[in-house]
């Protein structure tokens, strides 16, 4: 077992990662001194895990939450039925809630936490690579509004982050190459020789070799707990974080939030990035191929699906948080393992990159 | 004009006191560099106030969310109209919200902040006395659960207070004599000299007397200043600013929350909680008839509803979010001027002051 740690004073916290976890009752209970846990999941996980987790939990009293799976039901509708049972069953501040599951379990059960009563605890438990790598790890928590993703929501830490690699075993092959992306992330944004190391592996973790996404997992950590300790509240460096994200949301929802996997849009987002940062001068061709590569070699999509066409593109993209004074802010690279976050950027150029990138037969 | 600073680290910020503050423009623009300006208000104010709002921000982007008014429409389908405009006007994390109302609109406009985008600037300009001397100070935010009120909620602190006395001369006669009850409780809870104070200038407040008001404000925000500096998230000292309220939470829930006001129950509470610390021999009962009579004098209700029995008092006090581990965390009295927060009372104790105080024939 690996064990990160997220420096942020006194709301630090563990990020316990290995094969098994699930099995060591005493990682679960080791940071709550709560009698009352709530334990918020979703249909596909909870026949899986849920019993692991209740019987960890043995001695305490446990009620659940199964929410429906999938990104369509983070919204406040679905928020409410996590307040609707805490306030049922009379849950009071010192309770703590449990995210098991994926990225969209853990930002509606960490948001639940920092509202319910004006915050109570909550311990992430992280089953998809996505939600292990990215999403239960720095506090960002919130649902969707119709207009928006990730609009309405909250930073908020969790005691513990605990990640049983064991539980890849059950994620499908497309849920796996979605985090997969995010992984290459954090590579291309601030670990060069990490980028190095997956262009060598990624069959390796294609093949879910338990060594080899641990490895994976830990450094994929361990570089997000850097970036997030800096800067908790995304003043700054943590914007490096969104690489292709503004890009990526733009898809999402341009398609609608079903069709597309996250990782999926920003796995296209981020070559749109490298793109975009060669059309200015920023990075080497060799460099952008080396970025298509590996997405191709994940088996993530390289192009924006035909039908969204540039001037949505644009215009969801200007919805995203990311628009500061009316500019849009883009995280691009300045080469493999160096990005930055600008608004000074050619915009003529982002639309060539748009128009091209959607037009192969201009190519 | 009277400045008192809520000292908070990096979120301290200033409440300003004083008559016609809303006629002046750089107080409003001050602590601000967003474009981008929403007003929350509600149909009662907006047409005496936005006005000068507006105004202020005449050369700002100024969008408006009129609420219908009351207790009841402290909900997260109202709050969900506010994030619904913010999203369609494309507002960005830039943004600054403003505050333009009571209580009500105080704590949906600060939650409001404290979740669009993970968080975005507020500025409070509480109209009624209740708000002016307690909810708009200290960055309680929320909105109630049809099972509890304020369950929902952030700690989320405003960029600045504006409070202007003169919106008080449209206050109706029962919103004043609301919020007189929390003037008195600052009095009660940790401030005896300002409790003789009160006994002697009762008639001054309910005549309006602009002196008097802004007197009785500033040692209010004063008194909670102090406190919440001391202890931000109630982890301690904090929930002295509770007297009277778990009481009167029960009260209000009891009736359903339009029909006394908030304030009007905390009144009852205050007097409930003088009468246990009676009964326990901490507080003398010549102390609890001066509680008892500057409530009179002030035109608060001094009994609880009829229709409230005891046993759903007690009931609706299990539910209030200051339980834990099952007992009632009370804050009591030890004498006019210092309260105490405590879950070691005899709880029969509590039956008897309950009963007593429901059936006037046994007193």
């Amino acid at each position: 077992m690996n064990t990160v740690t997220v420096d942020l004073g006194e709301q630090s916290y563990p990020i316990h990662i290995g094969n098994g976890l699930l099995d060591m009752p005493e990682l679960l209970t080791e940071r709550t001194s709560s009698t009352d846990i709530m334990v918020v999941t979703n249909e596909t996980i909870a026949p899986l895990y849920l019993n692991k987790v209740q019987m960890a939990f043995r001695s305490h009293r446990v009620e659940n939450v199964v929410l429906p799976d999938g990104e369509k039901y983070k919204n406040l509708e679905e928020l409410n039925r996590i307040f609707d049972l805490l306030l049922k069953k009379r849950y009071v501040r010192d309770c703590t809630l449990v995210a098991l599951g994926g990225g969209v379990v853990g930002d509606m059960t960490g948001f639940a936490a920092a509202c319910y009563q004006r915050g109570v605890p909550f311990l992430q438990i992280p089953t998809t690579l996505l939600a292990q790598v990215d999403s239960s790890v720095g506090g960002k928590t919130g649902v969707n509004h119709p207009l928006g993703k990730n609009m309405i929501g909250a930073f908020y830490q969790p005691i513990s982050v605990l990640i049983d690699t064991n539980t890849l075993t059950t994620l499908d092959d497309r849920q796996l190459c979605a985090g997969l992306a995010e992984v290459i992330k954090y590579g291309l944004i601030r670990d060069a020789g990490f980028f190095a190391w997956l262009e060598e592996h990624m069959d390796n973790l294609l093949a879910r070799d338990p060594q080899a996404l641990e490895y994976a997992i830990r450094c994929s950590c361990e570089n997000k707990a850097a970036v997030v300790s800096t800067d908790e509240r995304e003043a700054g460096m943590r914007a490096l974080l969104n690489l292709g994200h503004t890009f990526g949301h733009a898809i999402e929802a341009g398609l609608g939030y079903e069709t597309w996997l996250h990782g999926e849009a920003v796995a296209v987002g981020m070559i749109l990035a490298a793109r975009l940062s060669a059309r200015l001068g920023w990075m080497e061709p060799t460099d952008v191929a080396r970025v298509e590569a590996i997405i191709e070699k994940a088996r993530l999509p390289t192009l924006i699906p035909q039908d969204v066409t540039p001037t949505r593109m644009r215009e969801l993209m200007f919805v995203d948080k990311k628009v500061r004074g009316g500019k849009i802010r883009l995280v691009l690279l300045q080469g493999i393992g160096s990005a930055v976050v600008t608004d000074t950027f050619d915009d003529h150029a982002l639309d060539t990159t748009l128009e091209y990138h959607l037009n192969p037969a201009i190519r």
